[in-house]
């Protein structure tokens, strides 16, 4: 059941559990090709923080950057945030289930 | 758009990047109400580290203990799952309309 090689999830959750990092995704989503400068600007962090988070962001394979001649413009990269669908699809089930049980029983105490 | 009070998913998140708490998890949809005995039983760790990895899903809330007599069982929650779930439908338009700009780009390029 455990993989000893280093599952991509440890990294996407991992770069996921920071609210600044999911801040930044936020952004990205809504305006796709935003500088590190534009990122920066109205969050209350500095441009080396910034920098940082998106490294992380962009180990997990969640943004990439692009350089355009000096600017450097950023990327959502959706397939990670495929990955963690796809792995709480395993889980669906069981909470619809769960519901379904707590119906039933609801129905079976009027 | 950073909230300064923390916020469940950094939690939730967090207990999700490590493979062995994601082993454990599966093993509780697999399987309500597992002792920890049972839970470290198959797993290559040891009682200790996996009442450590309980101990983080419990504080995410993504798993219960119920003590029974001097057993303790694990539940899996599924709340945090859907917290997911539900951060990441603000994602899936985008996802979306990628693939649909992609089967345009390819409609239009025979």
């Amino acid at each position: 059941m455990i993989n000893e090689q280093t599952n991509p999830l440890d990294g996407i959750f991992a770069a996921l559990s920071d609210p600044k990092r999911r801040a930044l995704l936020a952004r990205l989503a809504a305006q796709d090709g935003l500088t590190v400068g534009e990122l920066a600007g109205p969050l209350p962090i500095s441009m080396p923080a910034v920098t940082r988070h998106l490294d992380v962001l962009e180990g997990a394979g969640l943004v990439s950057r692009e350089k355009q001649g000096r600017r450097v413009l950023c990327h959502l990269r959706p397939a990670p945030l495929r990955a963690v669908r796809d792995w709480l699809t395993d889980y669906e089930t069981f909470w619809t289930e769960g519901l379904d049980r707590l119906a039933a029983l609801l129905e079976a105490k009027p």
